[in-house]
């Protein structure tokens, strides 16, 4: 499949432009790497033509510091992700993953003490039918992105997947006790997003988070719909810090 | 009450400052209207001296039609929203009444035979829970607004409210079928808004709609939490067209 990566320098790109060599990988950043097209999301007319042939969209350009301030968040993610979608649509592009993130809900995590601490029995689990609750203007522009995804799931027929993604670390280790709940190891977000090009879905939310001990967000659902049977859990690092 | 209204010149705002007339109304709208400030809400320099010493902001300013293009859309309810909201912030404005869309669960009307057509039962009921479903990119606006409210609210201690308004008329009278569903009177617009005015609320959403027979929104939240009791049904003007 002809596969578009937006955003492609980044962490999440390099990890999945490695590992899905069985397609044929189309490279968007606004910074150059090897073999990419260099184009700005948030400049419509720079990203339209490149679009065009490609069967599978994988969004990943985003301003992605959780306290990125208003400009950028409109630009790069309001602006840029519209850009996204509807270049996607103009180009009949058929699927398009969408990086959205746990920040979504991470209103849910701002209790004393924090979520992460008192999960282990697994007593709160978020899932993808728990309300949005976003802890910044960055998580509203993913709540915005989700619902922009949806409008052109139901409107135009592309199917939309939205994976609201945990903490993915470039030394693939969690390094604070967080971590431990929310790791999403390279292997499982490879394993993820291929089972998000193979599967049949028209519109839907899954996070992406390994089969950490104590994590808060659900999988039976990614499990359920995409087969997703993530290998790692966070608790092999328990003693290492 | 010191109010500030924005989009004061619109059908909404007509006739909320005749019916709040207790209170000091500061009305603001792009266009020039009796004793109003003339600013555009997508402007923050232009509008963010105006909310010092306001305790509540009725934020109706927007582009409002359904069809909206992206354009619009973008620059009047998500930057205009952001910056309303940020400059209620600044200012230490204690409450917002955002007016919101019954657009933001327009997806599911869209069936065959239409929702006000199979629902005198009232079989098919949608509530401030159910999930979003935005039928355009103006109903995505709105979604956007409901979140960014959320997110305000719980981050500052901002009261906000989201009315998801139905059908408002500038005479007052349904017209058409959906409408026997959607409408919402201009008495029971003044009274809604103004349980929302005295209400005690962190942040809730309310759907703004008369007490219609063949209505497929629940106003039983609005009657719990404020006190909601409309007057109007508009299965009165059944045999009028």
């Amino acid at each position: 499949m002809k596969i578009l990566i937006t955003g492609a320098a980044g962490l999440i790109g390099r990890i999945l432009r490695k590992n899905l060599a069985e397609h044929e990988l189309h490279l968007l950043d606004k910074k150059g790497i090897d073999g990419s097209i260099i184009a700005d999301i948030s400049n419509f007319k720079e990203i339209v033509q490149h679009f065009s042939g490609i069967d599978v969209v994988i969004h990943l350009a985003a301003s992605t510091g959780i306290h990125t301030e208003w400009d950028g968040v409109l630009k790069n993610n309001i602006i840029g992700t519209y850009n996204v979608f509807e270049a996607s649509r103009k180009a009949g592009v058929k699927k398009i993953i969408y990086a959205s993130s746990n920040h979504v809900t991470g209103g849910y995590e701002l209790v004393d003490p924090p979520l992460y601490e008192q999960n282990e029995k697994k007593q709160i689990m978020i899932t993808h039918e728990t309300p949005m609750r976003p802890d910044g203007l960055y998580a509203v522009s993913k709540c915005f992105g989700e619902l922009l995804g949806k409008y052109y799931s139901e409107k135009y027929g592309i199917s939309v997947i939205c994976l609201r993604i945990g903490t993915v670390l470039k030394d693939d280790k969690p390094k604070n006790k967080r971590y431990l709940a929310t790791w999403l190891s390279h292997r499982d977000l490879v394993q993820l997003v291929k089972k998000c090009i193979e599967g049949d879905v028209k519109y839907d939310i899954f996070y992406g988070v390994s089969n950490n001990k104590r994590r808060f967000w659900d999988i039976s659902h990614a499990r359920k719909i995409l087969g997703y049977d993530p290998i790692d859990d966070a608790e092999v690092f328990f003693h290492h810090f």
